[in-house]
C-alpha cells in the first residue's frame, strides 16, 4: 500500500466514530450533516520559522494549529462543529509525522466537541499546517464592526506573555538562525518560564468567553489578538470608525513577563502591544454592561479587565502620563518584518 | 494601512455582492448563510516546486488552484457553494501577488457559481496555495467504495496528456532544477502543444459529468485521477473490494500524447497510467447503465470512454496481449518520489 494510503487507514482507525461525520478521511472529500443557519468558517496557517521553530515538538504543534482556528470562532462567539488539517512537510520527515500531527489536532478539537473531517497531505519544503474550521455562532454573530464612542475595551489574558515565551523558545533552540531576538533566561524562575512558555506554545482558545459574550449581547465588537494588541485594535478601531485608547496604568502586565523583561532588558509595555501570538479576546463593551466582567465567571478560564474607553476619531492609541501615542503599526504584518 | 489590511480591503472591493455571503473577507470569519442536508467539503494544496514550476503566471495559478479541489467535488456528485483561500507567500513576492491569485481563484469558483468566504495569508519560503471548498450533493453521494464484479469501468478525458504538458512546461522553464524529466517539443506541432500545456495549467473539473453521475444513479463507485490513473484505480479497487481492470486496447491515448511520446522516445501508456494531474473522474457503472455514455450529452463537456471491467479479487492491473500487469503501485505519491 502507498505510504500516503496507510496513513488515512491509521487515521480511520484512531479517530473515533461521530454520526455527525456522513464520511470522513478517504475518499474525494468529506460529508458532513449541517443544520439550516449561519455556520462560521475560518482558515488558519502555520509555517516553519514563520510561526513556529525548527524541531518543535509536533504534538504541540498539532495541539496549537488547532487552538489558533478555534481562537478564531472564539473572537465570532461561534463554538466549532468540523475542521479539514492540510499538512505540508519534506521528504526527509518521519513517515509518523502527519498521524502525529493529525491526532493531536484532533485531540485539541475534541475537547471542543468538534471533529476531525479530512485533509490533505503535501510535500513541501518546509512543515506547514493549514486548518479551515466551521462551527455555529451562539446567539449573535460577534464582528469587529460595532463599537461606539463611550464603550469601554477590555481583553482576557495578559498580552505579551507569548512574545515572551516566543523569546525563550529561540533561545533554547540550538538553530543558530532562530537566534535573533532571543534571551537566555538565566535568573527567571521556573514558574514564570513554564507559564510564558506555555503562552507561546499552548495558547487557550477563548470559546466559552466569546460565547458568553454573544448570548448575553455583552460585546459591541470583537477581535481576537493574533498579531499584537496595537495592531488588532487598530483593526477594530478602524472596522468600527472609531478611536481606540488604551490606558497604559490599565494596560494588564503578567508578574512573569515583568521578570521576563526586567532580567532581559526589554520594555514590558512595547512586548505587550506589539508581540504578537496572543491569541487573547479584545472587545468593546457598553457602559451599561460593564459591570458583568467584574466577577467573572470560572467557566471563562481567564481574566477579564477593562483596558481603555472608545472615542470618536479614527485609530489606535496608547494614552500614556507623556500623552498619547499611535499603536496601531505595531505588531507582525504578514506582508512585512516581524516586530 | 498595514499591507495585509490593504489586501483585504482591495480583495473586498473587487467581488461581487452576493446574499449567500453574511459576512465576507475582513473580520476574524467568515458568516455563509447554510441549508440543511449534507455538506460535501475538500481541501487541496499546490506547493511551488512540487505541484507547481516557479515562476507560474499567478492567474493560471489561482486558476488552477480552485479546479484541482473543484475535482474533488465532481467526483462526489457534489455541486460548490463557496470556498476559503490560503495563500503563502515569501518575503520577495510583489506585494500584489496574493491580490492576483485570489482574484483569480475567485473568478473560477465564480464560473461555477461558487463564493470565496475568507482566507488567510502567510509568509513562507516558497509560494503555496491551499483551498477549503464546501459544497452540496446532486442526489446522491457519488464514493469509491461502491463498485461491484461486472461493472464496467469508464473513465473522462485523456489521460497522461496533463503529464506531458508539465514536461514541456519543464522544457520551457529557464530554472535548471526543474530540466528534470523535461523535453524540448521541437518537431510537435503547435497545436499538440497547446493541448497538452493546457491539459496540464488549465484541468476542468467534471462538475457537469460529476452531477449526472449522481442525479441519474449511473456510477456504483467513483475517484478523480490526480495522483495517475494506476494509483487512483488502485484505490478505488481497494474501497470497493475488487479488482479493476484496465484493458489495454482501450486505454484513450490522445493523438497530441501520442505525437508527444514518439518524439520525446517515452512510453505513452506509462504516461497515461502513471502521469498525475489528469483531474478526470474514473467510475464504474452496471452493464445495465453502460448505454447512457454511448452518446453522452454536451454539456459534459469531454469524452467519457469504457476502459475496462470490473472483477472480483484484489488490486489495479493492466490487461495486456502479453498479460496482467499491476499498476496501483505507478504515479505520485505525496510521501515520496515523483514519477
Amino acid at each position: 500500500m502507498r505510504a500516503e494510503d496507510r496513513f488515512v487507514e491509521r487515521l480511520r482507525e484512531a479517530l473515533p466514530p461521530d454520526e455527525r461525520l456522513r464520511l470522513g478521511p478517504g475518499d474525494d472529500a468529506a460529508v458532513v450533516q449541517c443544520a439550516a443557519g449561519p455556520l462560521v468558517v475560518t482558515t488558519d496557517t502555520l509555517v516553519e520559522e514563520v510561526d513556529f521553530l525548527t524541531g518543535e515538538d509536533p504534538k504541540r504543534l498539532g495541539r496549537r494549529a488547532v487552538s489558533v482556528g478555534l481562537s478564531d470562532l472564539a473572537a465570532m462567539g461561534a463554538w466549532p462543529e468540523f475542521f479539514l488539517l492540510t499538512i505540508g512537510f519534506p521528504d526527509s520527515a518521519r513517515e509518523d509525522l502527519p498521524l502525529v500531527l493529525a491526532l493531536a489536532a484532533a485531540k485539541r478539537a475534541g475537547e471542543f466537541g468538534a471533529i476531525l473531517a479530512g485533509g490533505d497531505l503535501s510535500r513541501a519544503a518546509e512543515v506547514f499546517l493549514s486548518t479551515a474550521i466551521w462551527g455555529r455562532p451562539s446567539g449573535q454573530v460577534l464582528k469587529r464592526s460595532g463599537a461606539r464612542p463611550g464603550d469601554g475595551i477590555f481583553l482576557s489574558g495578559w498580552p505579551g506573555d507569548a512574545a515572551a515565551g516566543l523569546a525563550i523558545a529561540r533561545a533554547r533552540d540550538a538553530e543558530p538562525a532562530s537566534g535573533e531576538g532571543s534571551w537566555t533566561p538565566e535568573g527567571l524562575g521556573p514558574p514564570d518560564e513554564t507559564a510564558l512558555l506555555a503562552a507561546y506554545r499552548d495558547p487557550e482558545p477563548r470559546l466559552p468567553l466569546g460565547r458568553s459574550l454573544a448570548l448575553e449581547d455583552l460585546a459591541t465588537a470583537v477581535i481576537d489578538v493574533s498579531d499584537g494588541l496595537g495592531a488588532d485594535a487598530g483593526r477594530l478601531a478602524r472596522a468600527s470608525g472609531v478611536r481606540l485608547v488604551i490606558e497604559s496604568e490599565s494596560l494588564p502586565l503578567s508578574p512573569a513577563l515583568l521578570a521576563f523583561a526586567r532580567l532581559a532588558g526589554r520594555d514590558p509595555v512595547e512586548m505587550a502591544l506589539g508581540g504578537g501570538d496572543d491569541y487573547e479576546l479584545l472587545f468593546t463593551v457598553p457602559a451599561s454592561k460593564a459591570g458583568r466582567f467584574a466577577d467573572p465567571p470560572p467557566e471563562w478560564g481567564v481574566a477579564v479587565r477593562r483596558v481603555g474607553r472608545v472615542e470618536s476619531g479614527t485609530g489606535a492609541f496608547l494614552e500614556e502620563e507623556r500623552g498619547m501615542r499611535p499603536i496601531d503599526e505595531l505588531g507582525y504584518d504578514h506582508f512585512g518584518v516581524a516586530p
